[in-house]
């Protein structure tokens, strides 16, 4: 399904489409998105209950089916989980929490937000079995927000038809119905359209989705490796959950990322990230996903380095060296230039 | 407001945020438009009524009058209708219909979708007294779809603190709240606010919505001389309701628009409007709105006088020249031209 | 050969190549621009002589040969003929110039001037026997002006060996050595070789160029129709002669075309050619050629039609009409709208 | 004079408009580029006098004065010099040597080419007396190639009187005579000229020439701090003559320039210049002018430093760590990056 909205409206479809006021709801708090997907379902009327989290770990398998086994009444209707959490750079392991669903034998509905991880991030919403997929269009696919996605397993639409919240803009149903002859139900985005059908193009056929993963991986490595070199520490605690799309940053104790972001953007022009809610004013957030290569990465990681030394903010310098250090052992297919300058 | 969805949405918002379940709320059916509409606010868990129409007249201000005041208990929450029907090319009175309303010493909310009307259409939100007015940027905004608007008055917020219609992407509390110091509550639709500005900028600068009206107007007359001169009958059946941003045509009796259309669109790659529900295959619809001018009118009305000849549907010639006559007889300012080449 | 430059730098790369001080050309007075393509011969210190003409008729033929057979030394070293006079809208008949040269035994080089006529008229170098063929980008190549080209004969480039008139840019040579390998001797115009390539995937594949020039006849065509009905005289004298890229129109004794002109502008934000030199305020030219279709005739017609009523200009109506009846009668292939479309 | 052509044909420009056949012409071999002048002269029937040089430094004023003292009979009509050479990335001092034409009290005319250096590096017409200055598009003017300019002293244009080489295209008489009333001889490159509108305001509205020239001068030294720290040279050998628009780097010897930017340009998709001439495969250069930032900068030389890496080309690390000290310890003014964003 493609609406014409930004991704929190496939949140809200994922949610209208498939449940009923005052169910239960069993969410992740892995961040500030899993956090306002949570009020979200409040506001809908649902009764969601959040796993508690430090914002530094994504989804914990093992808590989620701990809960799943709990519920004996299956009182529990959905489990919405986000990918990868775009404020804190941690990807949840969707694979295991499906394990963890299927240990549980819960026959909850599996829901899971992948709008800064689709096209960036390895995902398998058949293979994991997920029952509705969250995506949009502004980060991996590379296109202006305004298109958000929902993938539907049969499952999902089966629910669909007893689902009691109200819906019209965000029904499945119609939107079904329309699609089969090409159609939409309503006006839609229709230039953001086209421009989908080139970054599908440029993802699938030029580059090769597998290449885009890679890639986005090489990229969050050599963040990573700059930002262990000028002493900072990254955000995401667990080494298994690195984000390849972005990666948070603490801030050394009293200073203050704001300030911090400010001379980069005066000085240099580069915007990065903000700390979002709990985080205000205690990380940063370095973007490394979508149209993007490895001289695009060193010019960021530049504006951080040189940033950091303007600000004042206490740190070693080698970050971009150790970056390049690991691009460079690590090259690319000679190709990888040629391809995109094609 | 400003959402990034198309008009369905705005239409959305102006009910979830203003109504609760069960809520009575007047419509009036002008068209396959003010139908949809309908059908939502039933999707919704309203208890829409509907005042029927033939879709060749406006809303009658003197129906809706009669049965306001039949609604002794104020069991009608709100009044909708569509100022323009895109469906039928016909224009509601809704400055007499607020009348009807104000006589009628009803308090329902007034709500009204310009969604085809907006900049193309004199329209006062204000000085009408409506309390939710609908719009979207794909029309008379000249822009791709993708943003849709609600205008609010007082009362229409005074009623969305005690609505109890689930929401929460249309939730015009956060938005306010968001908008105050120039954010949004989640991604907005970024390059149409760019767009926007410079839509805004043409409208209301350069050309001046006087002469924006003037020249919809000017046009819409040009283009139903060019209807009776072919003899052909214009849909909408009151003068006082034709619209200025298009004008629908029935197709003569065992004459198919469907055909007809195709015709058109194969030979000269000019792409008129369908007959909708209840009109299929029985008119075709002439849109004179947006980024238009005198010589795209004379060009899409050749397009389809040469049409009427190749698809063989019985008409008289010199619709072309009644319209070139009307044109040429009242001619623009002679800056017209000039402005829109700066 | 492609140079950065418009196209009257491919004149002056014609003669500087293949001519030396002093040399004799033999140039037909066909209009505006013939006469400037003589006046760079003399600047640039060749000896030209000038086929008189009234610039209502193409090359004579039949003078040319008459004047190549007298010169029985073969003093005259170039022929040069504009093939299609975007002054006059006036059509040479460049393949039986090519027959009299041949029947006047005569070795001296053909050129022809095809700025106005490349990918919209019929044009043969080969068959013909052109020599040096001269074009730009900005009319029937549909693309912004700055590219000019030199497509060159055998014997041309054998005349370039020995010919004395100073040349750096413009010199063949160093461009054919340079292209061998994919680049050029200086910077060449990069944006407009994308656009090129652009358009000519448009022109060879997608239209197909045998359809280009028939949906340029059957406008010129039309054209002539209404300039007919409107009682106005085409400039054209000779129907064999008429051009399919523009048609140019006498002005009614007493009637100025700069008046005009600006009358259609102001209103209609529609630009007709002026009247050049020995024409000025005698002529307007309408032009129908590149990237345009059926309705973008009528409505350029209609803007013609409607001035002519706002400038007061004498003229019968009914202009547009026969334009209308002509392509009705006549259309193109029920795909030619869907093809532009795709 | 705005010419559509590109840089090499305003050196033609300038030279056919003031010079007659045979005149001598004094030019200084300062690279590639001024090579091409001189043999553009040669071509055209001038006889051109080469002050040789060694591709390391400017035009040496001493030299020309000496060369200019010795021309009693002041055959020598014009004096040519090159401001910054493009294949070394030396900048001419054009003061000093109009003082030592002034010293010889020679009445030559000053050509200067600036196609690399206006609006990158200060330079100074009026101030300088020079009498053409030759520009082109594509360099600091940040437009695609296909403009280009001659700046005209009272004295040149005095001198193009009497000048009897013959030239047309480049004839600055009738381009003045257009130029009066906003008209041009024949077709300008109507969308750059669109750009260049946008180029100045940006040049000395936004960001304002004075700070252009700061930048630059800044990413030039930034560069050169890179090219000592990875232990490489620069192949200008005058520090008062380094170039702030490219710098030209001389590969270690034994090892290829061309099989470098081959690497360079596989894995990183950075295109380096190449060594031209007499330096094929010795230097190569980097680029820092026209629509450029610090981190852009940053990223080019990460791109170099990591392919000195892979095409195991014997380096010191560290290049990238110097051109940040620099950058972080001399910032531009705080608003830089937010006037490029505006």
């Amino acid at each position: 399904m493609i609406f014409p909205a930004s991704g929190t409206g496939a949140w809200e479809a994922a949610l209208v489409n498939t449940l009923s006021p005052g169910d239960k709801v069993l969410m992740v708090e892995t961040g500030h998105f899993a956090a306002l997907w949570h009020g979200m379902a409040n506001k809908l009327g649902l009764a969601p209950e959040f796993i508690r989290g430090d914002w530094r770990h994504g989804a914990d398998p093992a808590a989620v089916e701990a809960r799943l086994v709990e519920d004996r009444k299956h009182e529990i209707k959905a489990v919405c989980v986000v990918h990868n959490e775009t404020s804190t750079g941690v990807t949840s392991r969707i694979g295991e929490v499906r394990k963890s669903i299927d240990r549980a034998k819960h026959p909850a509905l599996y829901m899971v937000d992948t709008i800064s991880s689709l096209a960036s991030i390895d995902y398998r919403h058949d293979e994991w079995g997920v029952d509705v997929t969250v995506a949009g269009s502004q980060k991996g696919l590379m296109l202006p927000p305004g298109l958000s996605f929902n993938a539907v397993s049969d499952r999902a639409l089966a629910a669909s038809k007893s689902a009691k919240l109200p819906r019209s803009y965000w029904n499945w149903e119609e939107m079904i119905a329309s699609n089969k002859d090409g159609w939409f139900p309503y006006t839609p985005a229709t230039n953001l359209l086209y421009g989908l059908r080139v970054a599908l193009k440029m993802l699938l056929e030029e580059e090769g989705l597998e290449n885009v993963f890679k890639r986005h991986d090489r990229h969050a490595e050599a963040t990573r490796r700059a930002v262990r070199a000028w002493g900072l520490e990254i955000l995401c605690a667990n080494p298994a959950e690195y984000s390849s799309s972005l990666t948070a940053v603490l801030m050394p104790e009293g200073h203050s990322e704001i300030a911090f972001r400010q001379v980069v953007l005066d000085h240099f022009n580069l915007s990065l990230g903000s700390g979002l809610t709990k985080l205000r004013d205690k990380v940063f957030r370095i973007g490394h996903l979508g149209d993007f290569n490895d001289l695009m990465l060193c010019g960021t990681l530049s504006g951080i380095e040189m940033g950091l030394e303007l600000a004042r903010v206490p740190h070693k310098k080698g970050g971009v060296d150790a970056a390049m250090d690991y691009l460079a052992s690590q090259p690319a297919a000679a190709s990888a230039g040629k391809r995109a300058a094609a």
